[in-house]
This record gives C-alpha cells, structure tokens and sequence, in this order.
C-alpha cells in the first residue's frame, strides 16, 4: 500500500484547492514523508524543507498559483514547493547532472517565477511582480516567504522600506525558525524572539479558528476586521509596522487549523503589505533532523529509519578545513589577526577559529556589505582581518571591497572558498568571476592555491603582508593529498613555480587545475611533445618574469584557470602585449570556464563540460603547435 | 578686520575644547561663513556641510578627536570638519588637482580615520573601530555621523543589526535632513518625519539646559539617568530599540545649548550601543542654498551675496540628459518601459523621465542592491525595466546582476553613468570596472557609447533586444555636439564600425575615447603612419569578424577604452589568442585605464595622467610599430 495516497493523487495544486482542513494536514505529512524519502536517497538540503511543510500546502491552497505569484526566498527549502508543483516524478534527480536543481529555477516551473539560491532576494523580486501588475491593472497577488535568517541581509531591509510606496499588495511571509544554517544573529534576531514569547502564540490559535466560523462573510470585510484584531492583539510588530507593513503574527506555521484561515486573510487586504510571522521548527517532524544542532541543513544520502548519514572517504583534508586549521596557527602568533563570517561559520572552517579564539571571530549573519566594511574598520585600526566569504558571496560585498579596501589600501585579506565550479549547488554557487572582478583591483595582491600545502603557504603570505589588501582563492572540496608543513612558509609576492620543465610548449595554471595540467604534460609527453608546467600562484602582482621567459623560450603558451574570461588569462594576455612579447607571434591561448552558466553536476563532469580537464588542456596544447588541430574542437 | 576672529584662533580641535556654549557658537558661525566662503570659489558639496556646521563643532568639542574615532558617512558634509581639523588653509583646493579631497580621506588626514565617498559604509566602519578598540582593551569612543538619506540602504541595516552584539560603546549621530539629493523615500523615511513631529523636541532642550545644571555630579550617573530621562520622555525610537540601540531624540541639531550636554552624556554611555537623533536643516544659514530645491547639494563657483551660480558654456547637452530625453522616446513608444533610479533622479537624468511618467519611474532610495533585484522582478513579470546607476554605484548591486539578472537571462538594461574618470570626485567615483565585471557574464550584451548620437543608438539598441540582458555605458559630462536623430535606430548586435579607414595601425576603442583617437590617426598621419580607426560598440559580443580583419590587414593593433585592465582590450586578446590571430605574431597593445586609483582633477588631466589621450594614443601605436620606441615611454 502506498504511504502517502492522498499525495498520489496529487500532481498540481488545483488538485487540493478543494480540500478542507484535516485533508490538508493530511497531505502536509504525506508531503513530508516524501521530502524525507527523496532526500533520503539524493542527498540535498532537508530541514528547511521540513520546517515548510505546512506552510508550503497551505500557500498553494489559499493562493491561485501560478496565477498568483509565489517566491521561496533563498530556495533551499523548496522540495516540498517541487513535490506538489509537478515534479514529484523527478525528486530523485534533485542536484543531479541533468535533474532538478536544488533551488526555485524559472526555467524548470512555472511555478517558480522567480529562482533564488542567494538569500535575502525574494521581497524586491516580488516587489517588481507587484509593480508590473500595478502596471498592468491586473489583480493576482503576490507572495514572498523570507526566513529569519535572510531578514539580516540589508537587501531585505530595502525591499521592506520600498514596499508600501511600491505596492499595496503583498504579502511577505516571514518563516522564522530562529536559524539560517547557524545560531542566530543580531539585533533583528533577538527583536524576533521577543515577539515570539511575547504570549500572542495562542490567542492567535483562536482567533483563526473565530475567523473560519465568519468565513461565508465577504472576505474583505472579514480580513479587515481579522487584521485589526490582530494588530491590537498582539505585544510587537512595530520594527514591520514603522517601515509600512501590517504586521499579523507571531502564528504557529505546523498548526494547518491557524495557517490556513490567516493567510486567507491576509491574503485580502490590498491597502497596504502585509508580513506575515509564522513561527516553525526547521526539521520538524523527522526526528534525526530536529535533534541535530543544524537540524540537517544540508545532508548526504543517509538511512530514513535511523537518519545515519553516509560518510565520504577522502585521504585529504579539505580546503575549508586546512583554512581553519592553518589560520589558528598564525593566530596563535599573531595577536591582529581576527576572522569574519557572514553566516556561514562552519562552510569557511571557521567554527574551528571560532573555538579556538571566540573573541576574536565575528559572525555578523546574511551581511557581506557589513562584512567586508567592518573588516575594513578593524583594519585601519591595526587589526589584520581575514574576511572568509564563498566567492559567489562576495559579490554581495564588491562595492565594499573597491571603495573601504582598495581605494584606502588597507590590510583586509579576503579567504574566497568555493572558486570555480562547486557541483551540486549549480550555477548561482559557482565561484566564476572573482579572479576577474578582484584582480581589476589597483593594489590588489591575488593569489589561487594549486594544492592545500600551497593554500597553508598563501595564508602564510597574507599574514605577512603588511599593509595590502590581498585575497587567495581556493576550491570546494578535498585537496590531493600533500602533506602540509607544520608551519607554512610565506611565498615570494608575485613569485611563480616552475613545477616541470620541458621545451615545446607552456603550461601555465592558476589555481587548482594545476593537477589536471599535470596530467595533461603526461598526455603531450605520449605524443612526442615537451611541456613545461607552471603554478603562476599569483594573478596579481604577476610573475612577469616567469611568464615572459615561457613566452620567451616556448613556441605555445596555455594558461588554465578555474575562472570566467576577463580573469587570470587576460592580465597574461595584457601583459605580454604591454611587453611587446606577441609582436613576433607566440601561440597563446587561455583555457576558462566557458561563457555559459553551467548547471549542477559532479564537479569532474563539469569541469569536462568546461573543456577544462587534462585531455582538453592536451588537445589545446596540440592543436595550438599544430599538431592535432581536430583535437582543439575538443572544448564544449 | 576678520569676518573670523575666533575662528583665526583654531588650527585644531583641541583649540576649542575649552571653548563654551557662547563661543562654541561663535565659532559655528564662523565656520559657516568660512565654508561659504571656501565652497564659493571652489564649488563643491556646500548644503550637507551648513546643515552640520553646529554638530561638527559640538563632537570635535566633546570627543577627544583624533584619540575618538569620528567617521562620517559619504562624506560630503566634511568642509566643516576639514577646517577646524587642521586644513581651512587649503579649502581653497578641495576638489581640485592636488588639493584636497571633497570627502574624508585617510591619507590627508589623522581626523579621517575612515574615507568615505558612497553612502552608508560608517557605521560598519565604525564597528570594525570599536572592535579593535575592545580588542585592545583601549578606551576611545567611536561615533559615526550618518544622514537620512544613506539610511535607506541595507548597508546600514546591517551594521545596526550587528552593533549590540560587537560592542557597548558606539554612538550614532543621525544627521535628520529629511533629504539627501533628492525628497526622501520610503518607510523609514516615513517612520523619522513621524518621530520628528512626535512633540519631544522642546522638552529635549529643557532637558538639555537641566544637564548642564547637574554637571559638577559624576558624567557616569548623570548620563544614565540623562538617558533614562530621555527614553522615557520621547514617543518613539522604537524601531532602533528593536535593534538594540538606546534612542536618544530627536534634538534640535543647530541649537548648541541642546547638542553639547546631550552629546556629552550620551558619550559616556557604554554599556550599549547608542543612536542620537539630530535634527538639521540642509543649507542651513545661507538664504541661497535654504531657499533652493536641493538645498545647494552640489554647487559650481557662485557669488556669495546672490547665491548665484556661474553657468558653464556648453555646446552639446550632457550624455545624461541625452538618455534621460531618449528614454522618453521610447517609453512612448512601448508600455513595458519603466525607469529605476537608486536615489539619484536628477544625476542620472530620470527627472526628465518622471515629469514625462511617474507611474513608470521608481525611485528607491540608495539602495542598489533593490534596485537591481527589484528590476529582475519587474523583468520576469514581462515588463523592460531600465536601471540607470552610476558605473560605480551598480558595484553596490553586482551579485543582484549575477544572480538575479544574468543567470535568470532577463531583459533588465543597466545604463551605467559616470563610466570612466569622473573628475573632482575622485577615485571613489570613477567608472572604471563596469566593462571587466559586467563583460565576464554569460550572456549580457554590453555596450559602450562613442557620442550622443550613439548613446541614443544604443538605448534604441537596448529596447529592441527582447530577451537578453543588456548594459550601455557613457561617461560624465557633455558629448561632443553630434546630431542626434528624431528616432535614432538600433543597432546590430555586436557589430562595431569602420570610422576611418587605413593601412598601417588599427586603432579600436570602445567608448567616447573615439574623439582622442580620431586625433591620434592624425598625429599619425603627420608622421606618415595610416591608421584605421574603428568603434568597437560592443564589448559583448565582440565583432569578431571586424576585429580578427583589422587584425589580419594591419601591423598593429591597439585597443583604447575608459576601464580598467581586465575589460575591452582583455577580451578582444582572449578571443584573438584563441583565433589563432596571434600565433603568426600581431603588435597588438591594450590601453587602458593605469592600475592606479587616481585622484580628482579635471578629467582631461586625469586621462593625461592615465595617457589615454590622443598623443598616448599614437605614441603607443608607434612605438608598437616599432617608428619611435622613446614615445612608447610617455605612459605614466
């Protein structure tokens, strides 16, 4: 028999449009049941899914999508949105090589009119839906459902301060679980806690249940005379009200009796914008998850019955952990230095800083804006911050990093994990264009780490910078297995390696490809063709004399990148030019991520979408000598 | 006799700290007219500095500047500052070629701790201050001065969401001018103009007169109960509460018998993070400026007496207004149009369009990261929304580009103003990395205006593009004097043009460096040297067709834009390299903005100092052609 067979009988939300309360809870745990099946076997992101069960079944009941607009903030709490929007039947492929992706993405639904992977985006999107339907006259309305976490980030506070003079209809939906993926933070957080204890939790209970009793009432009538109610009911809501909104809250989000009749609700008031406060458990309902500290955040596969999670065997640390570790060594000798995370203590490594020196590490939530400008002002105080930010992330903070970092040149050195391709989390996560926008940076010292002892040498170099600003940047994932020194030597500033000589052609790498390349210098060496393999180690200041003598002294030259154009290839690429050195003709060609957005797969497998691994580096190199010239049509 | 005689006797704060109330506010008076005085010869920000002449006073009077951390936000509003800290002997070069900065700026000065130039960076600033402070276990105050205005960005948010948690000891002095350049915007707006007109404000001057009375008792206790005095007495303040802050407010911020005692109690608060609420007139005690629209926020030189401003004599409207006046076109042309502009209407030329379609125009506040998701929004609901933010601004917005705009592949049009050097604002406000960090994403057009005419080309260009993200950029100032057509037509997508043709050097520039390189190929030609010269227009997709032909059929090539490295000229070598365009040996050169941040001079000594003008142009072009290596050296 199966689990879950009111859910088999839905494929589209018009499908429980009809139902009533208790055939609503009903399909909430089916739903669950589902999630936590699915994730079982993929993979992905669980509890926050959990936490929006009920909340995901009761939007969809009240509200007319995809008529009615309705946006999932960040996205990563979505499969039970995608479980009841048409693609149940796929669930098993979510963040897999051609499958769904783990977030809302346009493309998939249309149900999903607005993707998200980055937080603190949904109230401005939904802000211009309701701005182009105030153009049009149209009347669908439009929703954004926020987590508490994400209400951190500046960009959320924006979009509320521009949402009453934008619209008079929207409803935010403020899912407060008290976490994003770590404690809470900040003032907002604590704001939103009292409001929780405030004692309006069970009057609201009843006051939905009154409303469901006026319900055959016109709906506006009703939803006004709810919503004032509510507003003299409740002990907090001023911080939403100041800023233009009604605010209607603290509801319980798991208790489907309240949910349903409040959002009806609410859902007619079009004088103003409406937030709604609903308050969840993140893994609710899955035992294993609602007793882990992240509430299973993001997990592997792992066994529904006991929640054990599949453990992945590496003969390497990772890139993250080496970061950690090697930063409390230098910590331990450097009384300046201090860590800075935006929310993600434990994805940077940095909840090993944390431990070691908790006063001297700063999460300051969803805020790369403050992040990057604080640094800054610990800096020109004396301090050497490390700011630990992904660098899809720190695209938040660029505007920061030019005008408090650069421009003032100071000391602010910026940990960018996550470069290049980061597999499962597709497109928005991938760590593209840093290389680019950081090393068009005057002043700049940028570096990439080939293996995990050079990443320990690299924050050896920018602990001994003095007064630069300087970044490296370094992968998801493990290293290749090198042992790291105990205590890491500092590099040369804008020093390369040779790592292999040979005579025909040059191999020049930034960053982690340099295996890869290596391994290409087999291929070409299999061929009859001498390469020399180089680790440029620094994009900027460049090791021009290095790269000049390969020019020099080659008759090609590749550089590898794990990058967008307009990266480490094209400062080479300058350089030599400014230098004179393509006057007499030099096969050159740089090898980047290809100008598309990749969506999620194995890292491996898109990296050789990419054209980016050894036989495409090869084949590159031959068709440049002229060689094998078919062998260049090789890249995607 | 002096105008200023107290103020003759001030170099520095320290001159002033035993100062009272009555000097203190002679000495305002004073600065206020030295102010007028300086800014009057100067032209420069003169409305922000008279609204905070009392305020400057009052905190360098009862901080212990520079000991005490005093940041101000933007920075516009220093003039008042830099005179009594030590530089009213070089007011006469503010903004001018070796003068002195028109904002705060670390290296001219021990009282800027922190620069400035874009708004809302100072609190997070500030914390980063009090977070070394607390460190080191030091004892220093750190206050941050921020207006209205630069409240509306999440930026700001974000800092005073994090200040309670990073220290006790932080005072925020909110300069209330209920503008910044332009009217006010959004909910907290709203939310200050009701605290203002709450009734405190006379109490709060009884209040202050009481303290003064009381000082002889220990400042500790008199502060407490000062502050529970103040809170207990005023209606609102709550929202900073909310966050964590003790409210104070709001005060009259040009009555200086209020300001010091108030300012001094509150500064010996430290157990959490304080906000003082002052309330200042822009333009304050000058009719002139008081009675104009915008308060005198950016002057030209002008008469004292008549307020009047001279008039600068152009032939050519300025490529702002030639957007702003083409967008109309358009816009009446397609309903889809519609306008955003993060708080600057007038500086982007979307006052022209508002008067034309204020239901179609959407100003945010500063607030670029909204501004640009909240686009995307409107995008993906069918609308054609055209986002005009400075070059620099758009920084502020960059992974709303990436994330909401260029993976999702919606036709938001950037119009990036002010791109390349901008003059007498300096570094912080030079264009210089919009063609790097725009160029390197998948599947944006870019574009880069050589006139007017081509401006409006372009903006024709945008509009006719249906699905595609698209961004065109121009630079400050006036165009060349071009005709512009009735109904100018679009382009081809990534097609460039011929515009001279010749046989010896191509020279290719992307943008409105096309005039200097028009004289360059005459400079040529004295010397005998044919140049082609050719428009590139797109920087995304490139001509490639145009390009690798110019490349084939010249010696040399030399490539010129207003950017940094990493931009046009890396591009055109990326896709020359992997052409095979270079393998035979091509003299090809890359000009581009040096990789310096430069300061504010007038901006046709700028692009001297950055040798982009004609004469760099065709030395560069000669030397590469190997005719006169000495004038390959000009470049500084």
């Amino acid at each position: 028999m199966s689990k879950t067979p009111l859910l088999d009988t839905v494929t589209y939300p018009a499908d429980f449009r009809g139902f009533d309360v208790a055939q609503l809870r009903q399909l909430a745990d089916e739903v669950r049941t589902e999630t936590i099946d699915a994730v079982s076997v993929t993979g992905g992101h669980l509890g926050a899914g959990l936490g929006v069960v009920e909340l995901t079944v009761a939007l969809h009941h009240v509200f007319e999508t995809p008529r009615d607009i309705l946006i999932w903030d960040v996205g990563h709490q979505c499969y039970p949105h995608k479980i009841v929007t048409g693609r149940r039947d796929r669930m098993r492929t979510i963040r897999q090589g051609g499958g769904l992706s783990g977030f809302t993405k346009r493309s998939e639904s249309e149900y999903d009119p607005f993707g998200a992977a980055h937080a603190s985006t949904s109230i401005s999107a939904a802000l211009g839906f309701c701005a182009a339907r105030d153009q049009r006259g149209d009347d669908n309305k439009v929703v954004a459902v926020i987590g508490d976490g994400s209400m951190s980030a500046g960009m959320a506070y924006e979009a509320m301060n521009n949402a009453a003079e934008t619209t008079r209809q929207l409803m935010v939906v403020l899912n407060d679980n008290d976490m994003s993926i770590a404690p809470p933070v900040g003032g907002m957080s604590a704001y939103l806690a009292k409001l929780v204890s405030g004692g309006a939790y069970q009057n609201f209970r009843r006051f939905g249940k009154q409303v469901v009793d006026h319900l055959p009432r016109p709906f506006r009538d009703a939803a006004r005379k709810a919503e004032e109610y509510a507003r003299g009911m409740v002990t907090g809501g001023t911080f939403f009200e100041e800023l233009g909104f009604y605010y209607i809250g603290p509801i319980d989000g798991h208790d489907m009796e309240t949910l349903v009749p409040i959002l009806k609700n609410a859902a007619a008031i079009d004088d103003r914008p409406v937030l709604v406060h609903v308050v969840t458990q993140k893994g609710k309902g899955y035992g294993p998850a609602e007793n882990s500290a992240d509430k299973y955040h993001g997990v592997v596969k792992f066994d529904v019955v006991s929640g054990k999670q599949a453990k992945s065997i590496s003969n390497a640390p990772s890139y993250t952990k080496v970061f950690g570790t090697e930063l409390i060594k230098r910590a331990e000798r450097d009384p300046r230095i201090v860590a800075i995370t935006a929310a993600m203590p434990s994805g940077t490594g940095l909840d090993l800083f944390g431990q070691a020196f908790p006063k001297r590490t700063f999460d300051v939530g969803i805020a790369e804006q403050h992040a990057v400008t604080f640094a800054a002002g610990l800096a020109a105080d004396g301090m050497r911050p490390f700011c630990a930010i992904y660098s899809t992330f720190l695209q938040r903070g660029y505007d920061q990093v030019v005008h408090d970092v650069a421009i003032q040149g100071l000391p602010v050195r910026f940990a960018m994990d996550r470069a290049g391709l980061v597999g499962a989390d597709g497109a928005t996560h991938a760590g593209s264009f840093d290389i680019g926008y950081m090393g068009a940076l005057p002043g700049m010292v940028l570096m990439a780490a080939a293996d995990e002892a050079e990443l320990a040498a690299m924050i050896a170099t920018a602990c001994e910078i003095d007064d630069r600003p300087s970044a490296f940047r370094y992968p998801r994932g493990d290293g290749v297995g090198v042992e790291i020194p105990e205590l890491a030597a500092p590099l040369e500033i804008g020093k390369g390696r040779i790592v292999r000589e040979g005579t025909a052609v040059a191999l020049l790498s930034f960053g982690t490809r340099l295996q890869e390349t290596l391994k290409a210098a087999d291929l070409l060496a299999a061929r009859g063709v001498s390469a020399t393999v180089a680790d440029a180690r620094f994009a900027k200041p460049l090791d021009e004399e290095l790269i000049l003598r390969l020019a020099r002294e080659h008759e090609a030259l590749v550089t590898i990148e794990e990058g967008a154009m307009g990266g480490f290839g094209a400062f080479v690429l300058q350089m030599l030019a400014e230098k004179g050195a393509l006057d007499a003709g030099l096969k050159v060609r740089t090898m980047h991520l290809p100008d598309t957005f990749q969506d999620q797969d194995k890292p491996e497998l898109m990296y050789a979408e990419a054209g980016l691994n050894a036989e495409h580096i090869a084949a590159r190199a031959l068709a440049a000598l002229g060689i094998d010239r078919a062998a260049g049509a090789v890249r995607a």
